[in-house]
């Protein structure tokens, strides 16, 4: 469609996740026509994020030294380790101020489909840190979603035999949400666990 | 939030439009977890544009040359001339394959409100090209928003007194579109240039 390297560009653009042709032609023409600094600063916090960041040691969130800040942290609670899929569902839940324990990334969800067995994801190290004899809570924080739930259910089985209590996050109503809008599974989890109020 | 550098990639990446802060996040987490070809490669390509991309220097359109792939083509006709606002545009009329003239791109539309008035357009190089008595038709392709439709004004009066045929490009109902819900300045002008069939 265009001269070589600006179909160059939308093409590299438009392989990001969730960015389509036209999106990926709309950020191409940005990054040609905005000034030069601009670009030149993506291209190399790219360069920078990709020489820079690795993966901490310890649970597998991204960080830029061994351990991640998390894990380095003497305040955060070793009794409880939270597992989540990705890094990013870390953020989601620090954001909360809920818990101030320590987190594991899975790094994935069990995903026949997709060729992702527990044996592509991080729960042998998993498993390595749960031998110490200090951890009371497992909480599994999966994605609600069909892998999500298969890898809860998994970890649920493997953890079963341990002296850890195994805790899920819960299903129900999102709140601020409209009960007439919710769809039928979400539904029936939130009466499925329904609480005493009285 | 995150720790420096992946927060600064997240932050350069929901400079770009379009792009939110979930999307910029996660295409953050894509590049820095994809493996490392794809994302250098990005990087690369955003620095190769900046250096290499010009704008061509009769109508304005990206080019790696002085001169744009249409400029230069000898098939096209040099009697027609398509003035668009951006450089995008001239991509979208190219589908259509409707059109073999020459384009000239405004580098915008005038907008009171972002102080973009008529003197920040390349409408000073266009009257240069008008001035070639081979030129016989100028189409206005702006968008049939507020800026464009005062900028086809603007050029209109601004052409008025050029012995030059100036067009503009029909509003009207959608192909494919529903007549119900089309909106009603779209229905409007679908009756203001509706035309006789038999």
């Amino acid at each position: 469609m265009y001269d070589g390297i600006v179909q160059d560009l939308i093409d590299e653009l438009g392989r990001l996740p969730g960015v389509g042709p036209k999106s990926a032609q709309r950020i191409a023409f940005y990054l040609i026509e905005t000034d030069n600094d601009s670009a030149s600063k993506l291209a190399a916090v790219i360069r920078e994020a990709k020489e820079k960041v690795r993966f901490c040691e310890v649970c597998g969130n991204v960080s830029e030294g061994t351990k991640c800040g998390i894990c380095s942290d003497p305040k955060r609670e070793l009794s409880v380790i939270c597992v989540v899929e990705e890094s990013k569902d870390i953020n989601a839940i620090e954001r909360t101020r809920e818990f101030r324990g320590l987190y594991h990334v899975l790094g994935g969800a069990i995903s026949p489909i997709s060729g992702i067995g527990p044996d592509q994801l991080r729960i042998k190290d998993l498993m390595k840190r749960l031998a110490d004899p200090g951890i009371r809570e497992v909480i599994l924080a999966t994605n609600p979603n069909l892998e999500g739930e298969a890898t809860a259910t998994y970890l649920t089985r493997l953890l079963g035999a341990m002296e850890i209590s195994v805790t899920k996050l819960a299903s129900g109503l999102p709140v601020g949400g409209d009960l007439e809008y919710a769809d039928d599974m979400t539904l029936g989890r939130a009466f499925e666990g329904r609480r005493r109020v009285n």
